[in-house]
């Protein structure tokens, strides 16, 4: 059997405690080197193999440093303090500069921490929207690569059609799922955080370059209810909040079918003019 | 002329490149250890005092992976990367551990960038609520030393007066500023920007043990626009999204009086049942 093409793409050989090696995956390009979304998965894949991981992910923040070259990439993860119930992890991904020293390319945070029963609610609660089938697809252009490993329905906030310059808002709502099907868990829900095009494409219907800088994911949702969600569709809904001197912000949410909110997540992304 | 009572909490002793020294303030005094918000402008003075910074803070995460005991600490901050016009950095704060050894009691990353004049909006846009002077003070009890070093007025979603586990909602507005007041700076926004109570009090009306696990401050702002700001008010709405398992988050926006987005924030908070 052969594994999934997420799988592969997040892949990592053990070079050594806390050491990894990866490779960039054709698959999942982007305008330059891969979807952010999978580089961030594969940060989180390197604490999620780690032999000292204790409990699941909690939070995961990583820091896109520079491009990431296609080609082969090192990857750290390293448990900076355990605690009784949570532990917290830093880590990095690096390539060799032009000198041929290693570089970092991305940096980044994790908490993990051992669920436990407590009260809960979802105070963001899931937006009413046709269903996916309703919505139809294709209606994103596959301007890239990494777009095709993804079925993708717009239900508010499409990619203008017409870059006039006319936009007025920047919130977009989407359904979202592997293709081919593969059953959720943290490293695809990271990815599919990062799913959304750029706000200020929608915001000022102008494409201007853009790439994100620092992305956040908040995990609500343990392994457990993600294997619940199996191959389900995800809504993931966002919005940027400021734009101003080359960077805006987004804030999202994600949840899967049934209403469950499973992720928060937030990005501050750079752009040009 | 004495510095004011934050300066002196955030300030930092050279012991290297890249190495600080500095000591937890009585007058910032939480339940355990400082306010949160006051050891995240630590982290964040650091960078801002390296003498190879580029540019302002555009980004910052903080992750809090230990209690940090009353006293002195070490704070390392290092460029990683340092791109034409954005640098990023990686943070922590150590302290001896019951064996003597310097252990992480916090750990960080920031981006930092040249800001360059774009176009640019703010979508998120201030709610209209009465002005500070009419919502009054006090309305937030002193349960702690840190919370009299700000005037704080609640203008929605206050402290339970009754905790009687009859909440409904999880969204706070306020207005803040410091007191004696001090010329607004990115320091000082960072701390401001984890000003709010825990959520999960107020949507419980219950008072549970809680506690900040990682929190990120994205700026929209750049020291200019701060400095325009000066000891003016500020107006923070904060809400969270989920409560599960013993976490909940929380997204917030700080604006200034005159309704410019100066930042938004979001973290996730440890919560006890």
């Amino acid at each position: 059997m052969t594994a999934h093409v997420f799988d592969q793409a997040i892949a990592l050989q053990t070079l050594g405690e806390g050491r990894y090696r990866g490779t960039t995956s054709p698959a999942y390009a982007n305008m330059v080197g891969p979807f952010g979304g999978v580089t961030a998965a594969t940060a989180l894949n390197a604490v999620l193999q780690h032999p000292a991981l204790l409990g699941e992910p909690v939070a995961l923040t990583v820091n896109f440093a520079a491009a990431l070259a296609d080609g082969p990439f090192t990857v750290t993860a390293r448990p900076v303090r355990t605690n009784r119930s949570t532990q917290h992890w830093v880590m990095e991904i690096t390539q060799p500069d032009a000198q041929g020293a290693e570089a970092a390319v991305l940096t980044a945070t994790a908490v993990t921490a051992a669920r436990r029963e407590t009260w809960g609610t979802d105070d963001a609660t899931m937006p009413a929207v046709p269903a996916p089938e309703a919505v139809g697809r294709p209606n994103m252009v596959a301007l890239v690569e990494w777009v095709r490993r993804y079925d993708i329905r717009i239900a508010e906030g499409a990619i203008p059609t017409a870059w006039d310059g006319g936009g007025d808002a920047s919130r977009t709502t989407l359904w979202v799922r592997e293709e081919p099907a593969r059953a959720l868990d943290f490293a695809s829900l990271t990815a599919m955080a990062d799913v959304f095009f750029p706000r200020v494409w929608l915001r000022r219907a102008t494409r201007v370059p853009a790439g994100t800088v620092s992305m956040t994911v908040y995990f609500h949702a343990g392994a457990a209810q993600l294997a619940d969600t199996g191959t389900g569709w995800l809504l993931g809904q966002a919005q940027a909040q400021g734009f101003r001197n080359g960077f805006f912000d987004q804030a999202a949410q994600v949840w899967n079918q049934a209403g469950a909110l499973l992720a928060t997540t937030h990005q501050v992304v750079y752009y040009k003019e």
